[in-house]
């Protein structure tokens, strides 16, 4: 881990703000890599941000999110607007670092400084992907893109936490994409503010729109907003300009229910929850164990000579953190 | 939040002990609405686990989880070994409690108390899913079961942390849902013991399976064991004997190479930390912060007055936590 000398991140932050690719880049690896300062980085940049709008989109491996985020992200641009995108891969635990063919392709952009693509897919030993895109679309922020792209897979826990970031979440759907209607039971349809169904020049689009929309009239949502459903075939560019028009309604219901102030609170009390889970962590690692202890606690465990609760309890209490 | 008297929290030890259905149910509610006592109750369960065998069972919503689960339940139970099935569903974080149309049917084995099924879904305000499954396949080890079948949906975060708490992870995949390949490169790999290609009566099966070969020919892992490829018709019955075969010989696999012992203990190195995460928060909130003030925060972070990493930091300094 690198140090941030503090002439650097002085700079840092106003090449940031700036919007300048490379202290960007610089400012996000910083972070990402939790060197030594990146969290006076993030707290310098901070009053500068708020003003970006961010865009969840999430769905299956398959569903085309990048194909999609691409021609959102050209289309946003033709408008004069300044775009970042962050592409999450969680389910690169272990490799760390996968960059996905569709992601080379969109480093076509890379030349236009209207755009800036960022991929984030490793996760450190102890965790805190959500927060690392938090703080990556916290820099974008603060770099005046006026849009941020949140791009991500699956719908496990992180992503949860991820798309939670998001004034505005997206969710692909492809026909023909086994059960579909088993999974909007399982609780997408909350998550989901648009509905995209994807490749809509498959067989079976039809059918799924319209289970789609017999879920969706069955709910209702607390903000009384009704998600709607655009079909797109991303590849063409085909129902792009639906798919912003949906999000900037989207937007407008919000203001006038009054009630875009009132997700951002919930967001960000959601984030705090998980910035205390993350630094406590690193804390009670720093103060009481390293990774050599933490394997010699494994063993009692493992052999049963001591049990997890009481192991923890007594790191918490060495920590200074009481019952 | 009820409480667990010492007395009936004695008498739950004794009857999860006994395999007995009821205080089984009753000692993982327990645990999963982390009633005052529950964390005695695991420390009291703890000693007598151990030994039952842990299969993670994964693959995106469609994939015929639930189906393949309740068919390998079947087959162990007819060798006459003991099943617990926990059945974990992290895609309703919101809804808390989706009991899927698959389980009810899986509900037929409920009057053979060789079988105990069990589904999660809730997911309090803190997280802690992962959690609250691996305490409920605790309980389960120490009812005498043999087999405890985890079953989980997706690629997420919850998800991995929850597929590592398996001996033997199986993944399910489906031809024809989606661009398979990519998603393998996306370190799905690393997770996946045993892959199975379900409902292989589908078009597009010998493609996927060759395909998957050849991902699966590129790397080797750390442990030597190449993942088999199992192809089944979960609905008919089909491949679920040649499953249950792979699952043997990778633990065969693993002994002969010493690495049981070693994958455990990795096991409860990643626990300690899901751990030292989820109680440090709850300490956190309990010292220092209502669900009340953490709203008075967002309000302040979200005009921008403060930085969330000041607030943090302030909270954790208030529950002692110095950096």
């Amino acid at each position: 881990m690198k140090n941030l000398p503090a002439v650097e991140a002085a700079s840092l932050v106003e090449g940031v703000r700036q919007g300048e690719a490379r202290a960007i880049a610089r400012a996000i690896s910083a972070i990402e890599n939790r060197e030594p300062g990146a969290d006076r980085l993030v707290q310098e940049l901070f009053p500068h941000t708020g003003r970006a709008l961010l865009v969840g989109i999430t769905g299956a491996p398959g569903t085309g999110k990048s194909s999609l985020v691409n021609r959102l992200a050209l289309r946003y641009r033709a408008e004069g607007k300044r775009v970042g995108i962050i592409a999450v891969d969680p389910t690169s635990p272990f490799t760390g670092g996968a960059l996905l063919g569709d992601r080379i392709r969109m480093q076509q952009h890379a030349t236009d400084d209207g755009i800036y693509i960022r991929s984030m897919a490793t996760r450190g030993f102890l965790g805190g992907l959500a927060r690392a895109t938090a703080d990556a679309a916290l820099v974008l922020d603060a770099a005046g893109k006026e849009l941020v792209l949140i791009e991500t897979v699956g719908v496990g826990q992180d992503e949860v936490d991820i798309v939670r970031l998001a004034d505005v979440t997206v969710l692909l759907l492809v026909a023909g994409m086994g059960d579909d209607v088993q999974s909007f039971k399982a609780g997408v349809m909350e998550i989901a503010d648009v509905f995209v169904i994807n490749k809509a020049d498959r067989g079976g689009t039809e059918r799924l729109e319209s289970e789609l929309k017999v879920v969706l009239g069955l709910g209702s949502r607390g903000d009384g907003w009704r998600p709607p459903i655009v079909k797109t075939v991303a590849t063409e560019g085909t129902g792009v300009a639906e798919l912003a028009a949906a999000l900037d309604e989207y937007m407008q219901h919000l203001e006038k229910a009054g009630l875009r102030e009132q997700k951002r609170l919930e967001r960000w009390q959601q984030r705090l929850l998980d910035l205390i889970r993350q630094q406590a962590l690193e804390r009670v690692m720093k103060a009481g164990v390293g990774l050599e202890e933490l394997a010699r606690y494994a063993r009692q465990i493992a052999r049963r000579e001591r049990d997890p609760y009481s192991v923890v309890a007594e790191l918490l209490r060495t920590a200074g953190l009481a019952e």
